[in-house]
């Protein structure tokens, strides 16, 4: 499944990661690698529920060194290896509806790009203010960060 | 993607239709088809997105003798040839998250029975007071009749 992108509603980010589509995909699909550079450090990441298949369960849980939290339980729409990975807050474990205070769904794609890997990460939300209030609550720099954290730990890999 | 029923949240309908399996499906993979048997007679169907495959828009519009309406836009999760189709309220066009006035996800299964087809309805819900509305709603008697409804249809093709 692809996807246009609507500027009104949604937020994308493409970056070329210095390193090898084999070990982006690596790094993304084992929950040992991904908490390592899922969220911006220094957070850290549990990871609750990975069933790397269409409909199976995805769910972080974030905390800060403040004592924050962020929860976000979600499910994987489509899993194409090496090439394309889509989740979205708004449907549960098996494709159950849920109630998210983030509604979203993510597409993320990988290509090569020479010996490197140009990664996609674009997020649809449901309506302009959905797309505003997580610009605002740092999607740009967030998002961002952990794409470095991504391109180092999987140059490293 | 397969389901797992969870009696506290969801709703099912198990039928033998007595028409053929590949009947059934031709019922219900072309629009002009699935609107002559998808909601209650004498209410009326518009089918006003059909983009019969994963991620595609599947869109219907209901008109009742007595003005009642009900608008429900969705999106195909799954389309398994004569086999399985999955739809969500949750996600729209391309995945998008959107509100719903009745948050759900439906599988519809169909598998030979003799001649004839075991169509099995399942509609899973977010939580307790969906599933209670819905059924309050008459899912089993608008469900019930759509499916006899769609038996005649197909039966005749």
């Amino acid at each position: 499944m692809s996807s246009t992108l609507n500027p009104a509603l949604d937020l994308e980010i493409v970056r070329v990661l210095r390193a090898p589509r084999a070990l982006v995909w690596k790094a993304w699909s084992d929950p040992d690698h991904l908490k390592q550079w899922w969220c911006p450090k220094p957070w850290t990441t549990e990871v609750r529920a990975f069933d790397f298949r269409t409909g199976g369960a995805f769910h972080t849980f974030m905390r800060g060194p403040d004592g924050g939290e962020s929860d976000n339980p979600g499910v994987f729409l489509e899993v194409t290896p090496m090439s394309r990975i889509v989740t979205t807050s708004s449907l549960g474990a098996g494709w159950r509806p849920q109630e998210s205070w983030l509604p979203m769904t993510a597409f993320i794609t990988m290509e090569d790009e020479g010996g490197s890997t140009r990664y996609t990460a674009r997020v649809l939300h449901r309506d302009e203010a959905s797309r505003k209030r997580h610009e605002e609550m740092g999607f740009y720099e967030g998002w961002g960060t952990c794409m470095s954290q991504l391109e180092a730990y999987a140059a490293a890999l």
